[in-house]
């Protein structure tokens, strides 16, 4: 009979670290052995129920002292406790800090933050991390993972840090590799990635920007030439700087994100082969689903789900394309992508607890 | 000719402000005039559409140092540039504080905060006001003319200090009025006020109830029993507090109030005499809309407007009726309403610059 | 080993009908055996997947011709295929048609439409029933199980036609039940019901109401006096129409419903002794979450749950009490209770597949 | 003393009709003539109140018979009340229809439609209008003038037939006529055109597009490389189909548009350089404001004015230039537009009744 695993959550109490728990909580290779929420490292225990009220079921995470609690991390209790994999569902300051202790202490980590997913110190820098270039930081980077299964499946199954890949760059990056590394698509031209996310990507503190008279009945493009992922396509998609635009927007929506892409090809293409071209790529990823030639997918067909959503429109000179990419930016572009990751990495099938 | 006053806004920054600001610069009998608007009292000038966007235009409210500006306030300045009339679409306790300055340097105020609505010191109490049953305040208060021009058009015209009602006061108390004063309400029976309102009534201050992700695709009830418009309505409906109940609810919208009050009647009545007495209360009132029997407003009818809507249905035993009223928060319920107090106070027709 | 029940899905098109295939596509008892869906009676199968593209899944419910399909109904196939239980979300005029039918071929029905809720005539008025009156009719609604578990546990188990309640009846009945039965309310003052919904409730069908540009940033009352599920609360609560009063209102967003609730009690309680008489009256009841004293529900916290949540605050008085009631419309006020009717007559747990 | 023009609005019913209802009865230059509102060329008058409850105001277009009505068109009707100038905000094949007869019996026309916005016969292709090619048309194309003040002001002051711009098509050739004129822009690359839209771009009648669950929380791509207003950026701005690609989106709000813009210049450019092409093209131009370089627009800074709004982000190349161009797809994509044609045609201020 196979071990179970013992999962823990640091940041539990964001948007991403909720979801993380909905899904831990009901996922059947985890069944009876639910997750430990850490937080703040002192204080005393709260019940999950009060900070997340969705999550309270009739069955053990009752607003009581009975109900599952966040508890007080420490490096003691998380011994005594047996946690086998760590999420971090925190800023990434913190990743930064906590991840090398945690492989110290030798836990598996998940790391939803964007501590580690950059190779290039180029594409680090808009992080400013205090610990840029350290020996233990340089260390611990060459040990990470980018933590897209459909790109690095194998390295993710040995992997003891994953660095969960971005919201926008996870759709971005799905919708874009198959033709690029095909060799089709025209680069000097230029690619366009027109993003456009729901508001809970910007997190849960309350800021001008996440307030609901600035995100609703509004529409705003912001981080153009400077957002976060745009080193993460760049390393992903080996292109650039001045060969992709990205530009981001914020969409009066709790979330979802669509990202619209355009690229030219080098020389003109049939929609059938366009259509074959993404199949093939993906056709071992439960977790991405092909549209058929000029469907196109909309946020809410992926909202709620762990899928990424792709479809395509191709001009009739067959060499302008737009391709036209989903998924809900809390579940394949956070706590989702993270629990399909630890699938990977303990050896379950890649999409269990997430369809 | 007419001599044309001098306006000048205390917190322009908020929602209340802009809407403030957007009528001033628009009305009639103020044109060639603009308000002069005050922010803090130091620092350097900031152009009004770098706070506001909205009202930037080619004509005077650009971004540029040519720009109508935010000035740093001082009694000096004031003095200097003739200020007539006061708007304070400030916090209470500010509101507190400034009133009896303006009164002193011969000021008239509309003062749109909650700090001199309430006569009785009991409906005062859940302010909490630091000057309470001071000398001061007290006179003060006895000087302030409660804002609602449908009730007391009169002392408003003679007012030195107008308190403007509150936005869930008014949508009530504009509704029930005509009912209670009949005398056709069985008030021991209690009145229930059932009242929703936009999220820009909750201040531009970003906070976990601002935030868009709590907002958006929710409803939820809060202040029950304790909110601080029901001082307004006991003192304006001449109730106790057992005979009402007063719920606000926060809706996922930007603006806008929609209240459904719930009456029973001493005794029958026909649809057309409660019409007929709604149309003969507010015969003399333009900015009341009243809908014929059975038809009820919708918030959207009314949101950028300075209207408040009103709409009934009798049950078919002629003692159970629902009585539906809607305004714009910003609007009625605070800026349109001030302007109608400005109106009043300086003899202009009391729709000027509203419709 | 437990024989697997075959389940069938009339109307799969609609809101419900999706949210019954997502529901019995991942229940664990019917795992393995997929719920039939029925469309139209004529014309080709087509992909469940191309309706509802939210369902597709790499493994089974795709839009190619393996995937689910939705298949043209008649009597022979659903003998062929084994049905053993059927959901009807459809019109109900289609579901006073089709449960006759469904009884006599031996089928155990689940009824999502108004058809038979209702056993008082005066009370189905309001429907205008083709067949009302008709001995078939009379002896079907006979046979007819009002599908509220929570007050109807016993009855539905044994039930081969379960009328499942309306989305609004569902959140009112709920949270009124404990305290009409126990005696404590003042029914002479009347009782008061606000209730909000989200615009599924009001079915897919194109409509000026439905038009985004109606529901978007507004809020509408309608319906009242004479909303159809009036009868419901007045059979299930036992009142005669003079002493409730029930609104419903169009909120702008996708789902859910917070009904605010308006009772007098005849003596004075304490908070205590009112969530002591909630949380008993509930115990046995795993789909419904009873909130804190003063603590209360919001729309968000149940949406994409099938729970029902509750909470209250009551007067300083000890006799106004406003009880919050949420749930979503799709779920407990439709699929989900379906499904939990369905586990009830098959000898599941009440929450299977639910939680 | 000035002669006031008698207008008239065919196809008040609609959305942009409303806000030209709204538009003109605040007209300054118009005050005391109001529009005269024709619907059906049979059947009675209904007040326009009726339709739009929030054009009602207590000083002459409420629900009585005293108030503003919408009445059956004929021709006999319009001479006899002396119609200058008609707007006809119809649906383009209607259009296509009275725009002709309008010319004959004399009057100056705004078209609000389709119908005579393109020049180029296979541009017009996708409207299949039943007249094409025929002898009138052709002639009656050639009269009109493309009403974009900012680009054929003069034109404009002479035309009796004036085609308003597409929405969509005027937020993105402001944006992009003063770079690609300036012969900037290297449209060999391609320009990347990214639109959104809010719903009532997609017109009133319910169907399922416009349908509130799909658009809320939603975000579509549609019409990609099909778009009707296509045909208006290649002829205004003179370029080629494969040099550029429009994708127009379905954003969850009301109203307003944004269109993220994508070009590549031909040499390397400083911001104060693309700024200051922008504010001498626009000089003139009272109803577009330019952003500061780096500061973008957002759609809620536009909705409800008659502005369009553009500002711009230069990457550090130089080369790659991002354009963002917001307005309000209902004024200055629509009626705000027209009024501005009517303002010109008669030799009013270009933004009289706009600002």
């Amino acid at each position: 009979m196979e071990k179970k695993i013992q999962t823990a959550v640091m940041g539990v109490t964001g948007y991403a670290g909720m979801e993380l728990a909905r899904l831990l909580l009901r996922h059947p290779r985890l069944a009876g052995k639910p997750p430990i929420f850490f937080g703040r490292t002192e204080g005393a225990p709260e019940p999950l129920a009060a900070v997340h009220p969705q999550l309270m079921d009739n069955n053990g995470t009752g607003l009581g002292p009975g109900g599952l609690q966040i508890e007080p991390f420490s490096w003691e209790l998380a011994r005594a406790r047996g946690v086998d994999a760590l999420f971090l569902a925190t800023p990434h300051e913190q990743s930064r800090e906590w991840a090398p202790l945690a492989l110290e202490h030798g836990l598996r980590v998940v790391d939803l933050s964007g501590a580690w997913r950059l190779e290039n110190a180029a594409n680090r820098a808009v992080y400013k991390f205090a610990d840029e270039g350290s020996p233990v930081a340089t260390a611990i980077q060459t040990r990470a993972v980018y933590g897209m299964p459909e790109l690095h499946r194998d390295e993710i199954r040995e992997a003891d840090l994953v660095a969960n890949p971005g919201c926008y760059a996870t759709s971005v990056i799905l919708a874009l590799k198959p033709l690029v590394s095909a060799g089709w698509v025209d680069t000097d031209r230029g690619i366009v990635c027109d993003a456009k996310s729901g508001v809970s990507g910007a997190g849960k503190a309350p800021t001008a920007k996440t307030h609901f008279m600035h995100a609703a009945d509004n529409l705003s493009a912001y981080g153009v030439f400077s957002h976060r992922h745009t080193g993460e396509l760049l390393e992903q998609l080996v292109l650039a700087p001045e060969q992709i635009v990205f530009t981001p927007h914020l969409l009066p929506i709790p979330r979802g994100i669509l990202s619209t892409i355009y690229v030219w090809f080098r020389s003109p293409k049939q929609s059938a082969d366009v259509e074959a071209l993404y199949r093939t790529f993906f056709a071992e990823s439960p977790l991405v689903r092909i549209f058929p030639a000029g469907q196109l997918p909309q946020i809410q067909y992926s909202v709620h789900t762990s899928y990424c959503d792709i479809g395509f429109h191709l001009a009739p000179d067959g060499r302008r394309c737009v391709i036209v990419s989903c998924l809900d930016n809390l579940l394949k572009g956070a706590a989702g992508q993270a629990v399909q990751n630890l699938n990977l990495m303990y050896g379950y099938r890649e999409e269990d607890g997430l369809v």
